[in-house]
């Protein structure tokens, strides 16, 4: 495996060796101080020796082949350094250099790819920082690592190395691998992903990002963690990237690429943060807690009435659920608690409890015990040298002693940011409580805690619709009629209509088609159509069919003998139902997202939509529209009748599996409106508009 | 002044002073550490002596009157004391003792109130831990205080003494006061407040509250502050108090008090703050900057295209502005920055600049003077101990340099949380600029200051209408047309509509009524009016509305002979407008809050509604309409016509004055809808409904 032999070498050929300040001296020091100092050489023709140690003139007359080669060289350097590790057998490389594509030398970066491809080495950067080992102890690291010493669980992939760098200095994070991946030239983030997620020293991924280059291996690695449960944190930039949401239909303005991703991170349970504080944090709480909270409720024990009421606001506003104590659980507290104590979730226990260790952890564990309750947050702010100790030795000796008697996570609630105090942290983290920040960040971490603890690979539809490599393509807007039969075509339901080119036609078509319908010119050259008669609605029978047939077409002839006519078109006049749109957009790089929403201000003021890669399962479909804040009208509002969202989900189902199929073809669907009947009467479509793509010429 | 003489004596005696661990002991060695220890005398009958220093037996003894007393005295002893007290002529005390309200005894709480208003004595707390006066040094306070000299201009009041205790221990904070409240029994939130905002000494407040007692006083301390321009931060819990939103109509299920909380704070432009490390954080930011930002764009200046990502996004989902720089400010940027950077705001300046503080310093003070541009945020994370120093050093001493030469502000934003290194923090902190907490605290804090800086006292109506002490009260609903009638009567423009009981009447009313109108029989004792014939619409002129007149009656008496029969309603058939809900909820404390929304599924499912205490300017009204999302269909949606919103707002400031004038019988009141019509047509009631209040007997 090429990247074991680059991210755990047992040797490795520094080219370039230096001691300038900068990546030179800082990469030289931290190989002297690594565990396999002993097989760590220095390469530099015009040196014989960097800090104390000797230098070699090349590569070639090294005392043993090694595993991984650091380049500290020049841009233009680079290809040939590569051919000679080629020749000596070195099949991995860290590459500093910068000056590619970050400031628009593409070409370059291509031909350094490919020679890499060629050469069958495995590189990391360009424009990278290296990677910091801290299992082996081996910092392949471009700047001055200080602190080698937290060997942990938690691996870290960034694309900016001065991320990676300042992580080192957060002395509670204990890592397994820090990887500056730069401009992913040729090892790109989702190489690194995937042998991370099969790395047993790993429990929890990090990713800085700003995008990926091979979203086919991007599924299969987080279909991967999903299967193994092995968590994987995302921060990607992009949310509000400027004039990316400025599409055509409603559905190409509603699904940037952005909410693509998002959608993508949905199905496969990765959770995806917000900023790189809730990066960090969150991979800390994955690697200090040893149980997932389960079932999803939630308790907060706090000191004070003050502190409770934070924990209720802020914990519900961010939709986290505070159930009931069972009456078992709440006998049981109101004897560990003093009498002017009110026993409810979250509950202010009062500051009695934090003076008795013991009877805190029975307290902690009482509510742990309760089926209802997943977790246990204990509000208290853990100080820099936390004084007077009189309360936080009780409460932390308590909380560890809760933690070794139960199976469900404990956390602490801190309500301000500070340092902690370092005695108190280790004492706590080590038995597997973990340590929150204030609050605003707090609860976030909660949420994604408990959505990822709730999220079940069995239920979602492991896989994506990625198109093959997209190449320049023309679009195709087929009409009403033709897009409403391709999806027939596809075993969508569609409401029956047809073109009627001769009376004979009609006659069969009049005898199937449910009444009343419509009749209209069908005509490529004849725009106002009701102005030239040739229109007419609510046809209630047969016979009236017929004549509006003969009349449409005189009228037609009459006004415009040039015309091409293709016949009348005939179609149900449907009954209103709930005003339904499911659209489709295919994501250039995850392929097709179904979009829906209800119809009218809800998707154009409201934005109230829900998003999804296709294919979906009935389950997905069915999450998707209770997830609309106007799911409420659906679902039997205000005494309103309940509508077939059964048949919704279904259709949706189809649609999706229409929109994967056609991954390469489809460039955009906008079915709107689907009426919704009440339940039992099932779905029909009014209007559809399906935009292709074909290749240009 | 009382509170001179609780807040800043110049002597001090501790009844029961003792050295047991606890209040006692904490109280005594903070005061033998004051600037004050020679006029700090201790009391206690018991002892001759507590930590080295002279007991004397009672109050009576000391060698001086004292200023303030400390009571560190059982709940019993505590009114025999402050008898004493007020003998020996001292007017003030900080009380500890707790077992009042807190745990359910409020009878002793108002004996105790009783007693010090008798007594004219200003008495902090009960059951609070008292205070620290970092401008004079002298710590009142019963938990150790470890750190004395962190003087400053930030006043804190908070309802928990332990909040206050954790406080000191944030080394970077530096307080005026910090108080204690507690149960605020005798001198109350409000009455600190009034102190603090005339005090030249503090610069900002903030407030760890749960309630208020006196809405008047608040009232007036708020519109002091806003006219003074003080910050005061606000954290109050309650957000999300279960079962207060339980209301029976639309204004009052919309408008529970915490809403109307928001809405005064809104109205005095308060910061309220969502949790605890806001408030801290949003009163050191105030401390920290010598100038507000203004305009409101802002620019962020950061050293990787990750950050700058994480800038955009995070500030424009709050809402934050970023202006394009002027062509005058890219040109100069453009000759700053390296060839490869993209002059954009936020601004990727790549590392270059990093290395020199005197360009680094010159490109922000080039944004700065942007006139589109109030603040510069400088992307950076401070860490502890901060190494290498290459960077952050060249980057403080521009930002000093830049905020030296500038009038607008400049704040670091911080990407992680974590200490930051003390020698840069106070470098920084020293010049003005600001140190923020990562990200997702960090933009809440320049929304919450650009909100502040945009707040113009004179834009805003500085009353509320807060009603006399409610008395138990009856609710009285009054009908559709008494209800209109009683907005007629405060010149509330409604439709001219009128219940008729004589041919004469009729006939004088039916040439001044616009057609079409409805006629309706009315009458208590007829419910289902149109069954039995008492119902006429669509009337097109007077002949009809004359016969429709005689018809219902006739069908009334034929039908039910027995009926009280008030005349018949004639009211106009209105076309119809957009529908807006406008609607007043009585706050017990804080008085009419009038609500706007629009009709139907925009305020039943999206509650997207606006609240603002009575009374209202014009201005206001037109804030509270295009704060709302479905403002958008109001103002020419989609090549829709314009609403006539001008219109509205002068009919929502007269119901406002209404209802401020009616703020003591006056329970609630429901306008809806209010049909809205095409710009300069005006607005028209057309059901509207009254609750009043009057006393029950």
């Amino acid at each position: 495996m090429k990247l074991e032999k680059l991210l755990r070498p047992k040797s490795i050929a520094v080219l370039g060796a230096n001691d300038r300040n900068g990546f030179g001296k800082s990469t030289c020091s931290n190989l002297l101080k690594s565990s396999i100092a002993g097989h760590v050489y220095f390469v530099n023709p015009k040196r014989t020796e960097v800090l104390g140690k000797t230098c070699y003139p090349s590569i070639t007359d090294l005392p043993e082949q090694v595993d991984m080669c650091i380049l500290i060289l020049n841009k233009t350097l680079i290809p040939s350094a590569l051919e000679d590790m080629a020749a000596h057998g070195c099949k991995a490389a860290v590459i500093y250099a910068s000056g590619y594509s970050e400031v628009g030398d593409k070409a370059s970066e291509e031909v350094l790819q490919k020679l890499c491809m060629k050469l069958d080495i495995a590189a990391m950067g360009v424009n990278c920082a290296g990677y910091i080992n801290h299992l082996d102890g081996i910092s392949a690291f471009g700047m001055l690592v200080e602190n080698q010493s937290v060997k942990g669980t938690v691996a870290i992939i960034s694309q900016s190395g001065k991320i990676c760098l300042n992580m080192t200095q957060i002395d509670y994070m204990h890592f397994s691998y820090l990887i500056s991946s730069g401009n992913s030239t040729c090892i790109r983030i989702e190489d690194y992903l995937e042998y991370l997620v099969e790395d047993n020293d790993t429990s929890v991924i990090g990713l800085y990002m700003e995008g990926i280059k091979d979203p086919v291996k991007f599924q299969h690695v987080l279909k991967r963690a999903a299967l193994l449960r092995k968590p994987i944190v995302i921060m990607k930039v992009g949310r509000t990237e400027k004039g990316s949401a400025l599409a055509a239909s409603h559905t190409g303005s509603l699904s940037g690429s952005d909410q693509a991703f998002d959608a993508v991170m949905k199905k496969f349970g990765v959770i995806r943060v917000d900023d790189i504080e809730e990066l960090v944090q969150m991979c800390h709480l994955f690697s200090t807690l040893k149980h997932l909270p389960s079932p999803a409720g939630i308790s907060a024990m706090c000191l004070s009435g003050g502190e409770t009421g934070v924990c209720a606001d802020s914990g519900t506003l961010l939709g986290l659920e505070y159930p009931e104590f069972t009456s078992d659980t709440a006998q049981k507290l109101k004897e560990l608690l003093p009498g002017y104590a009110t026993v409810a979730n979250p509950l202010d226990m009062s500051a009695t409890l934090a003076h008795d260790g013991e009877k805190y952890a029975l307290a902690i564990q009482t509510i742990l015990e309760d089926p209802n309750i997943g977790m246990v947050l204990c509000g208290q702010t853990i100080l820099p040298e936390h004084k007077p100790e009189d309360v936080i030795n009780p409460m932390s000796d308590g909380m560890v002693l809760a933690a070794q008697m139960s199976q469900k996570p404990i956390a602490v609630m801190n309500f301000f940011n500070a340092s902690r105090d370092d005695k108190i942290r280790r004492k706590l983290e080590d038995a597997g409580v973990g340590i929150l920040p204030a609050t605003g960040y707090g609860f976030k971490l909660i949420k994604y805690l408990i959505d990822f603890s709730g999220y079940s690979p069995s239920l979602h539809t492991l896989e994506l619709a990625i198109p093959d490599t997209p190449k320049i393509r023309d679009r195709l807007a087929l009409s009403e009629h033709d897009s409403k039969m391709e999806l027939v075509k596809y075993n969508i339901p569609v409401p029956k209509e047809a073109v009627l080119s001769s009376l004979s036609e009609l006659k069969v078509f009049a005898e199937e088609v449910e009444y009343p319908v419509a009749a209209k010119i069908a005509s490529p050259d004849i725009l106002h159509k009701s102005d030239i008669g040739g229109v007419k609605l609510n046809i209630q029978n047969k016979k009236d069919l017929m004549s509006a047939y003969m009349a449409i077409l005189q009228n037609a002839t009459l006004h415009n003998p040039e015309a091409r006519i293709d016949g009348v078109l005939v179609q149900p006049m449907l009954p209103k139902g709930i005003e339904v749109i499911i659209g489709v957009n295919n994501d250039p790089q995850f392929g097709p997202m179904l979009l829906c929403g209800l119809g009218g201000i809800f998707v154009e003021i409201f934005k109230d939509v829900s998003l999804y890669p296709a294919p979906l399962s009935k389950q997905e479909a069915l999450e998707m529209i209770q997830s609309l804040k106007g799911y409420q009208l659906l679902n039997g509002y205000r005494g309103n009748p309940e509508y077939d969202i059964d048949a919704l989900a279904d259709f949706m189902v189809k649609v999706a599996a229409y929109a994967a199929e056609n991954k390469n073809s489809l460039h955009e669907l906008d079915i709107n409106p689907v009426f919704v009947y009440e339940k039992g009467r099932g779905v029909a479509v009014a209007d559809a508009l399906i935009i292709k793509t074909k290749e240009s010429n």
